[in-house]
């Protein structure tokens, strides 16, 4: 392999790329990504067997070939390069060599044959794809990602479910402790499909997502199901996931249709206020009481070791007075995933789950976050 | 206990004393910080035994008294405070509650007698005072303070040596492997004093000297030494240290006073080479190779596992060709604590240390570091 690229188009694919890479796999390619070179562009993957992300543009090529260097030390140097082109070269050891044209500033880096990295699954050709606004896919993402389990023995619900009915798409996620559910109308586009996608590759998808906004790169995903995995095209780049095997739970049964009481309140005053009176509960089970009255909300807490808290914010609410106790992360996940000046909670008795909407709610979009109350 | 004193005065003083407050200590006073009111003013206090800090500001004090309170807890409440006056109340169990003036906000928290927080040490009445500019002070501290030795079972090293002699002041460390040394006349004043300043005390006198400086609240830091302790003023805050009682190394015959070669380089461009070059360095060791010829300086590393880097400086230098090893970081911390545009390097053979001084130096300052060489 013999090319020069320029520094800032290797640099945003490496560091793309260099998210997925497993350092700590037993199969030691992993920790690599291949840098492939044909024609007159330079590919760029990466894969821990369970996602893969792959990239590519221009370079100007001499000789072709493939590598896999190792992700973290490629990304070190490409990133204390200096500005400009870089030139690649490799020897038949795979031994890599990146010199800044134009400056003595080099390296050279152990590589492997890029034969040794595993093939990264590629989509059925008929596969039927489909297409959503990276503002929405960012969107759903946003509202749900905080509530998935992080305990990887429970599959089903370590990943989100993405569902897509007719012109409805939909995210719902839940750990046992609570539950987020964001749906949108996408328009001019139907379609059907149901998958399970997990903790990692909505971690991956999200910074992917947010990145092509910032950069107002691309206003399109498609999304291609095919076999077991799904393929997301996201400005420039693919990414494969395989999608988990297995039934998320019923999720409806745990939306209360109804609740008993409903609470109009500030959305930055009361998350600042429970940030505030959370300093003061329990280290290890985060418990605060919200008690509802009349034109107010009040937040408490106590533990045997750090005293104290309380405060109030003022609240449309007219009613009988309740107390429930909550851990306050909970709300303040949701609270910060939204972006309306008023929330609405939902609020029944003690034993019953809080609901959480955001103040004002369109037919194009909809959302409700769903969180068990606690003993305290 | 009973006053009102405003959020921002509170935070100031609570926020300088954490940082001496020990919250690992076997007595649990050290984790506090003392809270003291009379008259018309709040004294705020920590210590751990070694150092002592406290500072006061004016209050608006109802009922005086003492109450200590934990010192981390504390601070966490003094920041979710909405801005303006706090009122501090204590009960007779030491119970304390700070309540936001205006605001339902309010913490209580479980505090200790003010008579089981130890007192702090003062000095003798008629003990000598030295005042030198908190520029200087922080100027020494700056350019010396990496090198001290954190081996906290060798306390001559792991303090910094402050020596005060005429018109002249001095800080030298050494951790073994390096010194630096920083000199500066103080106009107008002289004096005579020696003292170990200990790692901890450096770290809490760089932070009050770098706010001082910010808040341009002081030109001046008073410094008084007496009996094993010494008293340093600044901004309104007064720092007790428990001097280092042990021998400084002779540190005047580790300064080569001349060297064989001298290479004048570009600062910025010396340092941005080393640490690109650093990546690629053996992981525990650190080790970069300098070699200096006509013209150039070449930094080269190698490492079994990541490769190999190589960069050039242009520098001004003529004479024969040298390759020395050193440890990066060593040069990379003496270049970051300098601003001057060039350095001068002073090399001899490939055992013997290296010497950096800055580009330009006058009658008034005078600044230099030595690093010995590692076989690579």
């Amino acid at each position: 392999m013999d090319l020069v690229i320029p520094k800032k188009d290797l640099l945003r694919l490496v560091a793309r790329c260099q998210g997925v890479a497993d350092k700590k796999s037993a199969m030691p390619a992993l920790a690599n990504v291949l840098l492939a070179a044909e024609g007159n562009a330079v590919r760029v993957a990466a894969t821990d067997l369970y996602l893969g992300v792959t990239g590519q543009t221009h370079a100007d090529i001499k000789t072709g070939g493939t590598v896999a260097v190792p992700a973290r030390d490629l990304l070190e140097r490409v990133k204390a390069m200096p500005d400009g082109p870089i030139q690649i070269t490799t020897t038949e050891g795979a031994h890599t060599s990146l010199k800044a044209v134009g400056s003595p500033r080099r390296y050279t880096l152990p590589g492997l044959p890029g034969s040794e990295f595993p093939q990264l699954p590629a989509p059925a050709q008929d596969a039927p794809s489909l297409e959503l606004p990276v503002e929405q896919l960012a969107l759903l993402i946003t509202r749900t990602h905080f509530s998935i389990s992080t305990d990887e023995t429970r599959a089903h619900v370590n990943s989100a479910l993405f569902e897509w009915a007719g012109d409805r798409v939909r995210m719902v996620t839940t750990d046992g402790h609570r539950l987020s559910k964001m749906e949108a109308t996408v328009s001019g586009s139907s379609a059907t499909a149901t998958m399970l996608i997990p903790l990692k590759a909505i971690t991956e998808l999200r910074r992917l997502a947010e990145e092509a906004r910032a950069e107002k790169e691309t206003p399109m995903v498609a999304i291609t199901q095919s076999g077991p995995n799904a393929f997301f095209n996201i400005a420039g780049m693919q990414f494969s996931v395989k999608l988990v095997d297995a039934q998320f739970p019923p999720y409806q049964q745990v939306i209360p249709s109804v609740t008993e009481r409903s609470v109009r309140a500030p959305r930055v005053a009361f998350a600042e206020a429970l940030r505030a009176i959370a300093l003061a509960a329990n280290d290890r089970t985060g418990g605060v009481k919200l008690s509802i009255a009349p034109g107010t909300l009040r937040i408490t807490s106590e533990s045997p070791d750090t005293g104290a808290g309380f405060d109030e914010v003022a609240v449309d609410y007219s009613g009988p007075e309740v107390t429930i106790g909550f851990n306050a992360k909970y709300f303040l996940d949701v609270l910060a995933s939204i972006d309306d000046e008023e929330v609405i909670l939902g609020i029944s008795g003690e034993l019953d789950p809080a609901v959480i909407r955001p103040g004002s709610e369109s037919n194009q979009q909809s959302y409700v976050a769903v969180i068990m109350p606690m003993r305290i």
